[in-house]
């Protein structure tokens, strides 16, 4: 079966190695649309939206392939029922990083598997949720790492397996859920489908 | 200050670089020894050990340092009352993985600080505890897992980080204590004892 990983995260891509797939890459260039606001209902859309779309684009011409599952992912952090994603710019970081003391939030991550199964389009959809504690920042703290530019292409400005490892006391759930894909429950859900890899 | 990593785990030592300090490594060469068998009491003695033979060895000489912290630290798995360390051979690494289905188990690494303060010599230790909760694994995923060798250097046969990541369903805690040092917490103890460093 051909895999490939609709997602230019270099973190997912690494978590998919690690779990010993063979895939290729291709991220869709799709602006996603979502009309929900609860988070677990957005990353699973999210997510059926950027893998349906690389899907099609291989089997829409000429030559549509026989045996391939498309993995799309997509994470977000929520905190208050209020959704963040990536931030816009430093002082957004700021805010975000300043929301997440003192208090637990959660990180959403939806994965869709998009794939063909007697000569039909499948798409199997589910999501992981994980509680993060984070230990108190002081301001200083929080601007420094800013300064490392790590937060900036993060969902709520903070990478929990880089520099801001320090600064996370606890989680409740799957660790690479937070990194930004629940590998063990893709390899499971994989096996479950019983697909040919 | 002179900071010194008495232990030879490439995690310890990459979990200490990514928290950004700058230290040696000197693993401890005596045999511990210990009477305990409450897990938590054995990893902090043992890391004790291991931090005060490294530290005594650089004072006890003609030139003793001013300035030096030494991090010892020591991880075991404990299941039903029973303290998992490394296997012996790959039969071992079988009956521990085997064990570890099903039910949860904990995880708890020891650290001990030994620095000098004020011409002093002091130490601080303490542990940390997470949770880990497998997916089940066939008679097959585990053979093939200690095939890879993983298991064989690995307190309770298993690399969280590693390959045996797709089995790890959850954790309630923190990761990196799995992986074998609370490096969130070291940063948290040593900001707290104003360690100029």
């Amino acid at each position: 079966m051909h895999i490939i990983l609709a997602s230019q995260s270099p973190r997912r891509r690494e978590l998919l190695e690690r779990a010993g797939y063979k895939f290729d890459i291709e991220p869709s260039d799709e602006e996603e649309i979502v009309k929900s606001s609860i988070p677990k209902e957005v990353v699973m859309e999210l997510s059926r939206q950027k893998a349906n779309y690389v899907f099609d684009k291989h089997m829409n011409n000429a030559d549509p392939e026989k045996d391939l599952l498309v993995i799309g992912a997509d994470t977000v952090v929520s905190i208050d029922k209020e959704i963040l994603g990536k931030p816009k710019d430093e002082d957004d970081a700021f805010n975000m990083l300043k929301r997440l003391q003192a208090k637990s939030h959660k990180v959403y991550t939806g994965v869709s598997l998009v794939y063909n199964a007697d000569e039909e389009k499948k798409c199997h959809t589910f999501y992981e949720e994980t509680e993060v504690i984070f230990y108190p920042m002081t301001d200083d703290e929080i601007r420094s790492y800013i300064k490392t530019k790590e937060p900036m292409d993060k969902a709520g400005a903070y990478g929990i397996q880089g520099l801001c490892g320090i600064y996370i006391e606890k989680i409740n759930g799957d660790y690479n859920n937070v990194v930004g894909l629940p590998i063990a429950r893709v390899y499971q859900e994989i096996k479950k489908l019983k697909l040919d890899i």
